[in-house]
């Protein structure tokens, strides 16, 4: 059987247990205040070329986006984000437990457009009674988004201008964040980030990591943010765990090179697929394939591969996500593309 | 001046304000525990054709959905309404306030259909990813609907069959019932409200009393509703003031025939808008007239008429909002025609 | 029977219903948005001699306590207060509801004192731990107590300048503001509330009126309180409700001389009950009076008097409250004197 | 520098990392489906004899008492604990963040009294106005609790004896579980929280894993229980981290070894300090010592061993904590016991 079913299905990067296991028995102070979280933050300032930045290291990415997007609304504010948005479509509602509303933005591929943002904001303050209604107090956009696709520097550049000029803070979910580094689909970097949010997160969980994101405010976190973290649940006693881990991904350029696997790996699976005419839902640049199958065929490659189910696309296609990863080896694409060159006959047919 | 911006810029239907003077001086006990309350419970049982409803005061119509519906839910759960539901939109993020997810249902006119209620649980259950969703727990309707539309008793019935299905409560929101009631538009009787919904409520606030919902559960009330009524800060100490007002509203069959008035009043002016080629923007069947001016036309009838800006139609044209209600005058609606007959040039021209 | 088993068991004063009744058909704007709320507001900022101050009308106690509280507390504060605070003890966790916890003082009859509060504040910015705590982030007293008691001008003062050396707010709960106002027992005046709170509530629903608080800040409301007002279901469409009754009782001195009735009444029972030799749970200079009943006694005379069981006193003695109001008439007060003459066998006998 | 701070200063076990590279590179399914959480439930459920249990892994203590006491509460309802509790104290309110209440009972060196919780309850039905008060809805309590004591079985079972009376859930935070259980100071185990409890969690984070405690659920968990962890942020998307952990944990007893080890260490340090004629705080059986140093004494002490500051004594003592865990080493057990001895004149002189 082969695993395509998503990024997050091994372990950790090897470097990461291995720098684990040779600091294991050292005595470090608890809740993110050891050497290992401080060397791990001034590393990704430095990638970050922001020196003055505020970094916090978190479990995992709901938990990121709840800690916050909790932590910097007002009490009487949303959130904005596409309608596709991890925030309001899978997240099981944990912004709302918070009590925020999460607004939505119609979305283009998965991006929201600061033209549909600016015309959102617009009309909200142009509303007589809108102060009957949610204020938005923030934009949440992913990179890359859950639908594999990236902003360029300049949709990035323009989306923040509409924020600055109405105050609301920009917030990127990079959950796979390595991946949209190390594609080639966009010129954004992660110092581009640092310039253009207030706030965004690099992804470890999906990333090479067991665990993990860095929180990053390129300016200032929200006062007593730590603990915010606390209150809602999110603090390890063992920062450790975390900091370890991005003190590796951070050393030896170790993040962009294992992306840049994962990218490697789809587009060689992108030149075997177009070559056998399989039908893209939407191209994307980064280590999410989305193909439209027709259900039959979909059952049989399935008994071979896992993929992920996407969505339903009609009655006799499905559309299925297949997942490179930081740890996809080169046999594994080999098996695939040979598969799915056996499989060649037209998705659509 | 000509005020037809709403049906609650009056005080209260007279009849009201003398049984509170009426009734001034009597010793009553506290927290809705009158027998002014429990008068008014048994006659709306008895209007409802329900006499083992549970029957609960509120001060207004927000509170009565936020408590409603934080009563009802699982925390895990959220609400599902039309995309124009006052929940959703005009209530400050009352129900995100209470943790709670308000899902959006695509509206036709303001209502929801049970096509697509059953087609949104349908597919929510077979997502196989649907456990990191928010769960729909509940639906929200309102009738008359944001848009002054109705839904009828086959389309009640219809939304009703799928809620069972799901076993998921169907509330609806009637903060203009009477006016709903009272119209030529629907076949729904409160009888009706009792069979297919698990709670409604009965709108006195814009029916001619000073404030007040009459919430009803046909069946049962969630345990401990009254204490988690007071835990948000909605009971009355005075729960009489309530009480006593509907008490009123529900002799003599008053909530109808005051309803019954901005229904008449609703249709003179319907007529004359139509005699003067007036263009309408939806068509409604109770209280509410939403009709689209040309912006310098609305500009001038602004001068001698307040009404309620809606939404912008085009880039020339605006929706406006003309709201008769119990207090309506025929002398009132005779000045209003006049003028609209004297600024009868099409207002699309 | 009489009745003194609290001091909301009537309407409201004759005036407020006359006024509502005189306004009853002006159509005036919603959302307290209306000339009358504009009046009241002036003539309580008058009377607070404190002429830029905010004023917002909400409905009920708990909901001025957990909307306020609500609003001014920063997502990782708690508010400060008695533990024998009615926000604590008897409104159903409204206050943690809003996300908050109630961080406990020790009290003395009812009251907190400066010492303890200093004390409290000191320990936990000395605790190493205290980002790991709930920071205190507002004070809360009630006045009068929950007990009856009062405040002195200068605990008053002391409290304040413990708040602001820790730049906390100070909240008064004004439930039975009128009662501390008119007592004999404290010489506090609406005006020093305004120089020493941050916030306090003029509380109308126990003094006279049908419902109804007015908040009063003497430097700003919190940026969009409105909004969070609709967010928790507190916000009245027909606003003028609670202007016109606050506008009614702050006119003519009308607030003071119904709370003066409540005062002189309680005294001549006080009178009473010492010459007859029942004992005191407790000495309050306001309309509740607790005193000690043996539990035989106190079943024979609640046949003929409707009073408050306040807490078990010991194994054969109960604890009652006997509350007078604004509308407690001189011969319910000699009945219940002759009465309570009567039974005039000490009580602890 | 001698390190006796905490329990949770070095990573884990080394088995722990040993295993975790083991399987590093096995592809497995996300969010706590693979097969080594099901191999670690599957040995937790023999240890507890408990073979219907229902469990799950969360990140850390302050995370597992949120999602637990989130989960099982009704929304009316408060969680009862001792005024010690960390849920009360030392978690940055995470609990009223879920919207409810810490109802405190009193304390007897950390532990709560089957009669105090009696008679709470008993005296909270009598209340005629309960109805306006939080609901208690479930008791916690710790064990070892936050001072180091430890319940016996009979005090769990007269407390769970009470809470069955009152239909009140028992849930028991054992963050420090090992420690309890491989303490001489009280005969229960694991079986016996299965049976005396409704839910208790067996601490990883502070008993040799990197992070992680399990809940265990002996009859059921609460409906929906995995959207509500997602739904609080809590979700791990690689649950092997736990998985993985606690299945080490629970293979070859490792669980109650290392817990032992902490326990000897510690009794060891007990009897140094006693030699010493060192004052005691409180008389504890497990990893946990409480003792008053003179400040100065504390302050030369302190150049060369780390402790915990616990709280102010007196205006000349200070109580410290001094912990041992899985990871104390005799020599360091050596090394301080000497220290400690050369400081040996009375702490208290």
């Amino acid at each position: 059987m082969l695993y395509f079913e998503n990024d997050y299905c091994e372990g950790a990067h090897p470097a990461i247990l291995q720098k684990l296991t040779d600091t294991n028995m050292e005595k470090v102070s608890g809740y993110g205040t050891d050497p290992y979280c401080e060397s791990a933050k001034e590393k990704i300032r430095r990638a970050c070329d922001c020196p003055g930045a505020d970094i916090y290291f978190l479990a995992g990415g709901t938990q990121a986006n709840a800690v916050v997007i909790g932590a910097m609304l007002k009490r009487y504010e949303g959130v904005l984000a596409a309608s596709t948005g991890h925030i309001g479509c899978h997240e099981a509602g944990a912004i709302e437990y918070t009590g925020h509303k999460v607004l939505e933005l119609p979305h283009k591929e998965g991006k929201i457009q600061a033209d549909a943002l600016r015309e959102y904001l617009k009309d909200y303050y142009a509303d007589q009674n809108h102060e009957h209604m949610v204020f938005p107090g923030m934009v949440y956009i992913s990179h890359p988004t859950e639908y594999g696709t990236l902003y360029t520097r300049q949709e990035l550049a323009e989306i923040s201008a509409v924020c600055s000029r109405y105050e609301l803070p920009l917030f990127l979910d990079g959950a796979r964040l390595g991946y949209g580094l190390a594609s080639d689909g966009t010129d954004v970097t992660l110092a581009d980030l640092a310039v253009y949010t207030s706030v965004f997160y690099i992804g470890g969980t999906k990333v090479g990591a067991l665990c993990g994101e860095a929180v990053v405010f390129p300016e200032k976190a929200p006062a007593h943010f730590f603990t915010m973290i606390k209150q809602q649940g999110a603090l390890l006693a063992k920062g450790r765990l975390l900091g370890i881990q991005f003190d590796t991904l951070f050393t030896d350029d170790l993040y962009r090179k294992i992306s840049r696997n994962a990218i490697e790996t789809a587009n060689a699976l992108r030149k075997t697929l177009r070559e056998n005419s399989y039908r893209f839902f939407i191209d994307t640049p980064t280590n999410q394939i989305f193909i439209i199958l027709e259900n039959g065929q979909m059952e049989r490659i399935s008994r071979d591969v896992k993929f992920g189910f996407w969505e339903k696309y009609d009655d006799t296609h499905t559309v299925v996500r297949i997942a490179t990863s930081w740890a996809t080896k080169p046999e594994e694409i080999q098996n695939l593309s040979e598969l799915l060159a056996a499989y060649r006959h037209r998705a659509d047919v």
